[in-house]
């Protein structure tokens, strides 16, 4: 029985599919005045789209226009329009996409920096802008240029010693982030509550084939760019890496609406949204190759090779507008480009295990707590007070990140500074290293540490305690966050000092004949602890989010060559074996899950030992199928049936008796046939039959009322399985046909309907999970 | 009807499906005898495999394995074996195919060098390294140095200006040529037909499903390096990227044997071959993500993203083993690397176009003409003299190949030669610029081209029509011949000679305003001809093999960066659809039409309107199917049927009237079933009825015969389709799901059969070419 209204087919779509056949045709003379209404929003709110379907409906689309070719110069246009449509669309996407990349990451960087202090004579500039336009050569990392104002200066509060106050400074640092953070879940809150989070489970989920109203809207978009640049900015341990996926998409959905092609398909318009999430990778991660495959591995579901191609050229379109805009202020697409290619060994693998399977534990406990503390947030109170859980995080947050140099700094500045080696000309902090510098131009190699390091080492550990228990609780607060550059951050702190670690240890041990390969002359051993950093960072991602080549992938394109990919394969998968013995999903999936979204996971295979018939509805004891009989029901029945179920479609069968099946009809073709035919063919009554045949019998008297000829709404090939076959072939079918449901049968007669709730609720059951849990809505 | 006995599915599956569903047990009595010999080799030579029934039946071993897992310390090893035989299958495949790859580049060059003369003091060294290894400073491009023995000087023979005898040389290179060649051809012929040719289109059409016993074995395996070195070494217009994706195959293939997860399976066995095929194009180019990315675009067919992630790391070990041989002599994976990273400016993007155009031509021209020669080879009597055919061809390529520089230096050489650019150290021939060398340090950019360079140009363009016309009549000889190094050097030559005519345009043009941003001063513009020659082999390659991302992630691999990927994205384009233009396929797709292979296509949309009951066999007035009924039917009956026909399969049915569908069973099982049971039943004559229900009616009295009883073999899950459904969903279930056979029902009742074979032969007819020149051998 189909007891889901938001299942089985929707309608309006089948009048195109039988235009195909040709030979469906019944009684045209009805049907010719049944005009539907199609054009967008064929599907309703939290509906799930029939793949077949669309892209049947596609085809027909271009094939009714290329017949019309021929009528001139204007279809000719119109042919040649949608040719280029998609790789117009394309472009587009990946120009928005790059422009609002660059847009928000200016911003952030500006915005972030105002929680410090502000460039005086000109105050859009952000710090390092700021010292650099006045060519203030005493500029370096952690000092200020006399063109930038840090707010105790500003305001001439000065301390005992001369300097600024500092408790000033941290007051008005924590205010700044409490006014951003605040600003921005207001935002959030009151104008789109879609634009919190990172979006990715969402997208995922849409691309699957589910429609979220609204998700991918201008409004959406709008906020969820200004809540990003704000959340970032007030320094709660997000990133903008994954709202950058989601606001790409945005611009996707926005710019398929200009192209009817896209525009009036769901199907259709999937593709270009993937095209629009390697986008979203693209210039988040500077990487068009690594978008590409991660939308590939991670995002989509139906992946046609001619959406790679053009996937392709929009990442890569998104990437060099990103680069042209050049935020970072450097020739690089990236916000941390590795330029040194220091040769790695062997041994040094045993420390990249390690790391990896740090990386794992971490990802496991990021993702277990994470979803705990979510689940916890959506049973208590806490739920109902999101701008208030904003602004205690926040205020967390900011109480321990200012007194910390290495969380006071960006992220991306932080991680900027653990992945680069130490350069002759570096010597403090992480840096401070003894070192005999005898030619500045050469590169010293490893080098025994001073106190400096010793500290930066301490604080650094602090810097991943406070950032690795934040993040966990930040993650899924009603603010646009992504867990992409906490991730990254909290892995380029472990891997930095795993790295310091082995780079002393090799250096103590210089003799030892394990190390000794590594060591050249008694002095110039070459550890990389900036290479150790973006182990690290492949550990920590790929334990929370699980992705294995798009992150190998997308790391090789931030470092630029092959020499450092065994270590990073290393890690990355260290890392997925460490996690996946805790728990198979990645964060985004975890998410999924928890929000129960009907999202049918076409990674995980299907091992039980299942048949259709332990699936379909009705179950045993339950009332039998609600169907339609082919030419014995009155209208009056099938109108009670209307009203008393609400279904959004029969099977049509030759007699309730035979139940051999014959066809499918949907609910609001049978509504809206029914309208008319009552509006416009006289002599329709209660008591006229309802035909699903070509051959009505001739009427026996005057007195019949007249037949009501509907063959041409039943679709006559619906899919069918029987019930003997395995759950594992029917998943299969659901998955890569993109079916909404299929009829089950049993030597020819119909049993049952299996609708994707059924299949989703099914696999919750078998996992020992609560099949309600599985929401539409 | 089924005519055809190559298809419709093979037997001794069945049983693993059907103990999966657990409710089919008919007479287990009966059946427990009935063992079949399952293992290796379940499909016959040239049939189509059935994916669905493959990845089941790998399901159930999975299970069964796990389930035994309690079972003590062994079942657990066995656990672990299976779990990591994938990887250790996929780390085996890729070190084998590195270790061969890297001998073959080894050999190649040392045997390439052999036609023109041989290391005196150690004959095991190529030209490079013998006068390397001498420690020679004199050695050049074009010069000897002293250990370096070239024939004339070898046997004392000298000309009148004392150097050596070129008539001599010319002779001994044509001779040593054709030695080779024959050698090769003759070595194909005796031992191993299938080692000719690249196998590409061979290898896509296995990895869609099909079996070519023996094309994946040792024998080809060693015949195909061998013949490769050979042909490749004679100087033939052929080069050695094309086999080395079926060397690693080969190398996948036997590796497989040792797992038996895959050696059983096909369907997983596929998943092996994919990866191999990666770790094949890693090789031939020195790019593992650009060869997972082709394995994925291009040849592979059934491509879950585990299989991603281990083609990966296949590729990557094949790219590192090969490595670390060191082949080219230098650190680098690739035989041409670019290591410049001048700028482009938007204008060259007209160039660019130029280019891609040029190349797009090239490539359609040379699908038209080899396929027509490969045509008219097979209907002529050429074909009868492989060896013949190779001779001459060699005997031809020799002579005009050695007077000319560029075409007899090996095609790498040549490539690397036209890929750099010109360093201040170089002067003569291509680099015979007229420069004011002030700082050899200083790369001088652009410059005025002496007679070197003039001279240079007509000997390319000689080169380009010798090797385009020659490369057009090799591609398809009896040799192991791939086009992929004959196409990127015609592509390297028409870039360098187009780059050449833009440099010169310009500097003669420099003060123009169009040229105006090119030249920052009167003397340095920066027109980079090697990068022309770079777009050059983008286009080629993108005209003959049509390859979109993956030849781009390639190309982008060996620039090692995102500098040069929009001029490649550009001639890449241009050249597809120029290419398209001309016709849609690649030459590999052009091969396995010409030689009719079972290839469905998943790329191309299926866009025509027929339906299943246009394709379905019994046509109209065709004597309908063949069928068995549940239980009216007597042994006797079975047999004849089995007698009579040859199909692999038939459908079981309620009665002959009605026709109602119940289920298949195969020809094998069926045959094997009444063997058993006449041999061990008692009371089994040709009058038993056969059963395939799970009640039979008690016997009526004692004369009755012994009923026989198969439910147990009869798969009560086929995949069945209404005769109304449209091809387009039909092609889609045969592509996706991988079926063999569906059955077409009409509203419950059985109608016919689609085959895979009746698909092919439809697509074949709508596409206008005869729908018999599909061979299944």
């Amino acid at each position: 029985m189909m007891t889901d209204k938001e299942e089985t087919i929707t309608p309006s779509d089948s009048f195109t599919d039988l235009d195909i056949t040709k030979k469906n045709y019944g009684s045209t003379n009805l049907m010719d005045t049944l005009d539907l209404p199609t054009g967008i929003g064929q599907y309703d709110d939290f509906h799930t789209i029939d793949w077949l379907r669309d892209i049947a409906r596609d085809r027909t689309r271009y094939r009714n226009m290329v017949q019309k070719t021929s009528e001139g110069f204007w279809q000719r246009m119109k042919k040649a329009h949608d040719a280029w449509s998609g790789w117009v669309c394309a472009l587009l996407v990946g120009m928005g996409a790059g422009l609002l990349a660059g847009l928000i990451f200016i911003c952030t960087t500006w915005m972030s920096d105002l929680k410090i202090g502000i460039c005086l004579n000109a105050f859009w500039l952000n710090r390092e802008q700021c010292c650099w336009a006045a060519n203030d050569t005493n500029y370096e990392e952690e000092g200020d240029c006399a063109q930038w104002y840090s707010y105790s200066k500003l305001f001439g509060i000065k301390n005992s010693q001369g300097t600024g106050s500092y408790i000033v400074e941290y007051i008005l640092y924590i205010l700044i982030a409490l006014f951003m953070a605040g600003l921005a879940a207001m935002l959030v809150r009151v104008f789109a509550p879609y634009a919190c989070g990172s979006g990715i489970a969402e997208i995922k989920t849409i691309l699957s084939g589910f429609i979220i109203h609204g998700f991918l809207g201008k409004w959406t978009l709008l906020i969820k760019s200004v809540g990003m640049i704000l959340g970032v900015a007030s320094g709660l341990s997000i990133g903008n890496e994954g709202p950058f996926i989601h606001v790409a998409c945005c611009c996707g959905n926005i710019f398929s609406y200009f192209f009817p092609k896209y525009a009036k398909n769901e199907a259709k318009k999937r593709e270009v949204l993937s095209a629009a999430a390697a986008a979203g990778v693209s210039v988040a991660f500077g990487a068009p190759i690594g978008g590409v495959i991660f939308s590939l591995e991670e995002l989509s579901y139906y992946f046609p090779l001619k959406t790679l191609w053009r996937s392709f050229f929009c990442a890569l379109i998104a990437a060099f507008v990103l680069r042209s805009m050049n935020p970072f202020g450097n020739d690089h697409l990236v916000m941390f480009y590795v330029n040194y290619n220091e040769p790695w060994y062997l041994q040094e693998l045993i420390a990249f295990i390690l790391i990896g399977t740090l990386g794992g534990l971490y990802g496991a406990f990021f993702i277990r707590v994470n979803i705990w503390w979510c689940k916890y947030r959506k049973s208590s109170n806490i739920g109902q007070y999101p701008v208030g859980e904003v602004l205690v995080i926040t205020f967390i947050t900011a109480l321990v990140n200012f007194p910390n140099y290495y969380t006071r700094i960006g992220s991306s500045q932080l991680i900027r500074l653990l992945v680069n080696r130490c350069g002759p000309e570096d010597y403090h902090g992480l840096c401070d290293y003894n070192r005999n510098i005898t030619n500045v131009n050469v590169y010293g190699g490893s080098a025994v540490s001073g106190n400096g390091v010793t500290q930066a080492i301490w604080q650094l550990v602090l810097a991943f305690l406070c950032k690795g228990i934040l993040t966990v609780f930040t993650f899924g607060v009603k603010v646009p966050c992504g867990a992409f550059i906490p991730s990254i951050a909290i892995g380029s702190i472990l891997g930095r000092v795993v790295g310091i670690a082995v780079e002393q240890l090799v250096l103590a041990n210089r003799n030892s004949w394990f190390f000794a390969n590594m060591c050249s002359t008694h002095e110039k051993c070459t550890i990389t602890p900036g290479l150790y950093a973006i182990v690290g960072i492949a550990a920590v991602l790929g334990g929370v989010t699980r992705m294995t080549v798009s992150l190998v992938v997308v790391i090789f394109e931030l470092t630029g060559g092959l020499l450092y990919i065994v270590p990073m394969m290393v890690a990355v998968m260290t890392s997925k074996w460490v996690g996946d013995a805790f728990g198979r999903e990645g964060i985004y999936d975890a998410h999924i899950q928890l929000n129960g979204y009907p999202y049918l996971d076409n990674k995980e295979e299907f091992t039980h030992t299942t048949i259709a018939s332990d699936v379909m509805r009705p179950r045993i004891n339950e009332p039998p199928l609600h169907v339609i009989t082919r030419d014995s029901m009155t209208l009056e029945e099938v109108e009670c049936l209307l009203k008393d179920t609400n279904h959004s479609g029969f099977p049509v069968v030759v007699s309730k008796e035979t139940q051999y099946l014959i066809g499918f009809v949907l609910r609001r073709d049978l509504n809206i046939a029914i309208t008319n035919a009552r509006k416009i063919l006289d002599g329709i009554s209660n008591e006229s039959i309802v035909y699903f045949t070509s051959h009505v019998p001739p009427s026996e008297g005057v007195m019949t009322p007249t037949p009501l000829k509907l063959k041409r709404i039943l679709d006559m090939s619906p899919i069918t399985i029987t019930d003997q076959s395995t759950m594992e072939t029917v998943v299969q079918m659901f998955r890569k046909l993109g079916l909404r449901q299929t009829l089950v049968t049993h030597n020819g007669r119909l049993l049952g309907i299996i609708t994707k709730k059924d299949v989703l609720r099914h696999i919750a059951q078998l996992e020992n999970q609560d099949p309600e849990s599985i929401l539409f809505n």
